[in-house]
């Protein structure tokens, strides 16, 4: 592993997919699209870019055979738009028949991040209660899980079986600088990964996770072919998907007030947010009018193609609009401003109601 | 941490127990046999030579205040009489009002032992049904579990949260060159002897080991004090007993087929093998008729020492007779083997009958 080395602990600034794709055996998604029935917005888009093995999952949806999804959120922060990515992807596949398995990774919060319990437990339950909000079925082929509150003894006894099967050096090849909570963490999430399989026997399994997370796929994967016949796991398959940038044109990140819009956002501070976004727009009204904005540069053509316009049709117009130079900034804020509003809204309000049912849905 | 070391994971071949009593702050036992109100033969005895913070358990015999007796057992071999010794002094705390952990150290075997997971099952079993076979009552107040098979959570997840608490370094001082394996199992033991406290909330606890185990015990006591407020634990208290020897005068061990006798030993092999022991007794028995045997250095004496003969008046006579020349050594083996062939019968008949009941009684 020369150059670039992905740290799942580290900042994660990678923009440079193509290197992700040549460096790490990542394969790009494109190619996949046209196998895919009704492939999912962030599909479409190519903001999911890369993959390992989906093959095995287009299969398993082709035929209608057992499969499932398994991922997880830290709940070190308040859950924001990034997330909601992720969310959307996970309810996607359940629509397409997979089962869903979704952690919240707590351990991890604790032991690596250094979380109060009491924190992780609050932040947790927001993600889960979101994500029923947003369209994902509680129903018998969803679990939903606290790592520390797994009730299946398997799961956690495998997580320490799997110690056997790495070494020290392996790891720190893998994580970089080791600490007692990061081989444990690395190893739980190894247990969270197989967790579908360890309850159901082998079975197609895809993991989408943010590029920065490959080296648990990585690791994952190689666990999992040593158990041989003890385990006789799949490899899991898994998609990766680029981060959505901050609104203010660095990273996007839970610790920058101003990069991301969380879920809960306040009005006040939406339209603050949207309204003080860095967009593609020119010095001036005239020079916009003439050349045209930039939208690959916008953050609010970003919200509008991650999250705002379902329709490849009206993204596009939106797209040729600000090229052609007779969409304005302003308006175009204000009609980001107005739909992203109007999406939260309707999502606290559901919300709400999931918050109460969340303890009863966990196992 | 200067000269000898302790290592868990070694060969325990430690005989000078002044030195561990000088060097790591393991006090003498002897001191506090007069508090405690009828003491076992391996207290009596000093086999038990050792302690840490013993005294909050007899003060909490003597007011009748709860406390409780947690230790494992490594299911990587047969039991034998080593182990017997240690069950003896759970069932001992038992009868003195102590609530009973008893832990199958699996994880411990699988992870670093490299045992399969089906050989760690069946000895674990067979220990828990010696442990009851002589004696232990399994009742509502005992608790007996495999650590992979644990359902308890927080069990698990303690054993994860505790990672936070130590670093790399620590662990490497404790137990020399680490594994991911060590890491896990070790972590995993923390949690195995602060479960009581974690179930019940803080009370004294006492965890009867072998000196080679000190170190778990003393990493407990420090994530233990680590954990302040979030977990408030009394730190556990320890007994540490000498080990016997084996019967051909080296060290008592599995690996050594002469070594040792283990609990199902049959009546063939048992009488090879005591009459075979390392005795105390002279080249000819003129000699020893003149000089006397030497019953420190006689392996059929620690038999009868350890396990054979409870009452100290009767043990002092044999070894008054060893020492004045009228006891010869056939006889006395012969004497040995007629009571461990006795011993051994009836325990073989009740452990059968508690063998399918093991299962049930787990959890």
């Amino acid at each position: 592993m020369k150059g670039m080395k992905l740290d799942p602990w580290g900042s994660s600034d990678f923009t440079d997919y193509k290197k992700l794709i040549k460096e790490f055996g990542i394969k790009p998604f494109r190619p996949l699209l046209e196998k895919i029935n009704d492939p999912d917005k962030l599909m479409r888009r190519e903001i999911i870019y890369g993959h390992r093995d989906y093959e095995r999952i287009i299969e398993a949806m082709k035929n209608k055979k057992e499969f499932c999804l398994i991922t997880g959120f830290m709940p070190s922060g308040k859950p924001h738009l990034g997330h909601k990515m992720v969310m959307e992807e996970i309810i996607w596949h359940q629509k397409k028949g997979a089962k869903i398995y979704v952690c919240i990774a707590d351990i991890e919060a604790y032991t690596v991040r250094k979380m109060s319990r009491e924190l992780c437990d609050s932040f947790g339950k927001e993600y889960l209660a979101y994500l029923i909000a947003l369209g994902l079925k509680a129903d018998k082929n969803t679990r939903l899980y606290f790592q520390s509150k797994n009730k299946n003894p398997e799961y956690h006894a495998f997580s320490k079986f799997a110690s056997r099967k790495t070494t020290f050096n392996e790891m720190k090849d893998i994580y970089g600088e080791l600490t007692p909570g990061k081989i444990v963490s690395s190893l739980t999430q190894v247990a969270d990964i197989l967790l579908p399989q360890i309850e159901n026997g082998p079975m197609p399994t895809v993991v989408p996770v943010g590029s920065d997370q490959d080296p648990h796929i990585r690791f994952t994967r190689d666990i999992a072919s040593r158990f041989s016949s003890e385990f006789p796991f799949i490899l899991p398959s898994s998609t990766y998907h680029m981060f959505q940038r901050g609104l203010d044109g660095g990273k996007m990140s839970s610790s920058r007030e101003n990069s991301y819009i969380s879920l809960d956002e306040s009005e006040e501070s939406l339209k603050r947010k949207i309204m003080n976004a860095v967009t593609g727009g020119r010095e001036t009204l005239q020079e916009q009018k003439e050349k045209g904005g930039i939208p690959e540069k916008c953050m609010i053509f970003e919200l509008f193609k991650y999250h705002l316009i379902e329709n490849d049709e009206k993204l596009n117009k939106i797209y040729s609009e600000c090229k052609s130079g007779s969409r304005i900034c302003g308006e175009c804020k204000k009609q980001c401003f107005e739909l992203m509003l109007s999406f939260l809204k309707k999502l606290n309000e559901k919300k709400e109601k999931c918050m109460s049912k969340i303890e009863k849905m966990m196992d």
